[in-house]
């Protein structure tokens, strides 16, 4: 608990929906499937998306050894991570008090990148994590693809978590007076799904879909 | 076009997926909701999501003025914006070459504060953007909110747009020799979907959801 009363990761605005139960963490990492990781270059931060995955105590993110951003993370630079599911529309009966629903994960720390057999045991748990079913059928990694991956463990010691759900939270006399008592207020759910599958030209003709895709 | 040619937004990574069509980046802010804004304190980058909105050559976001983002904002700090649509998943006969397919824009610059009608007519353009339709219809912003709000523009002037579509990329190998020739390949489509409104407990009996929510 310490890691989160921590003056960089305290969440000021909205303290409320600050969340300090490291399962919830957990669950919304391993909800999400992208990233947007966080670092500075020369004085200017640069925000990138990546796929990752939480294992155990890291977040795990893999990308080719020649971007700048997998080049920093190797380096022990200074990152954030930051997981964002966005869960509704809110309307309130002001514009003041309309917002959204989400869930927010940051974790902050320091990359270190990982190697020989952690490193293979770390692809697998990306894959297993965003293609779920696909590690066993599809063909590992090479030794020249590996060579031209990093791969990269940032431990979830400083992290915060900001979560709003619901309706709004109106003014009492937004509520109880007109004209606002009468205007419709509350939320849009906002979800994510997946689509029919779609192969491409070259599975041969009769191959069905695999049952590992999500739906 | 000169602005997406600089050294700081060049795609480096898979440069063919670079989109240099202003027109194009405009689709894409257009179409999202939250955006990763990325900011340095103390060496740290810390990346947060916010609703933004597009209007003609600058993002707007707006937060509490007790934000530590939004005063670093409003003083000029340097950021970069990042807005990613996630569109599906890649599966390729190897892990190597899977991926994901995505929209992915990134704004450079500095923010600048907004104030009086122009700042006014910015939170007009986050709400169209972000609950289309509602600004007519709910109580506008009091000056004491207006006052606890910090509204930024950061100019379109530097950015980049990187864009991954369709299947898989597989190696030749692969594709013709078994036993991954008889693998399926393709992408799963990723969409965005809105669930069915839901009204708070203050709302009169009888009153309709409005017709601009979305569905």
């Amino acid at each position: 608990m310490t890691q989160t009363a921590d003056e960089r990761t305290r969440i000021r605005r909205v303290p409320e929906n600050a969340v300090h139960d490291r399962a919830a963490l957990d669950a919304v990492l391993d909800a999400g499937l992208v990233a947007h990781v966080g670092i500075v270059d020369n004085g200017q931060p640069f925000v990138l998306p990546v796929g990752y995955a939480r294992r155990g105590d890291e977040v795990i993110v893999h990308g080719s050894s020649g971007s700048r951003l997998f080049r920093c993370l190797a380096d022990g630079a200074p990152t954030c991570i930051t997981v964002t599911l966005l869960d509704g529309l809110v309307y309130a009966r002001s514009v003041f008090h309309s917002s959204m629903n989400y869930r927010s994960a940051m974790v902050l720390g320091h990359g270190r990148q990982l190697t020989d057999d952690d490193e293979l045991d770390a692809l697998r748990v990306l894959s297993d994590h965003l293609l779920p079913g696909r590690w066993e059928h599809a063909r590992g990694p090479s030794k020249k693809e590996r060579a031209a991956t990093l791969t990269i463990s940032v431990p979830i010691t400083e992290w915060s978590l900001k979560v709003g759900t619901g309706g709004p939270e109106d003014d009492d006399e937004d509520i109880t007076a007109e004209p606002w008592r009468s205007l419709w207020a509350g939320y849009v759910p906002i979800d994510q799904t997946f689509g029919e599958p779609v192969p491409d030209s070259h599975v041969p003709p009769g191959t069905q879909a695999p049952d590992y895709l999500p739906s």
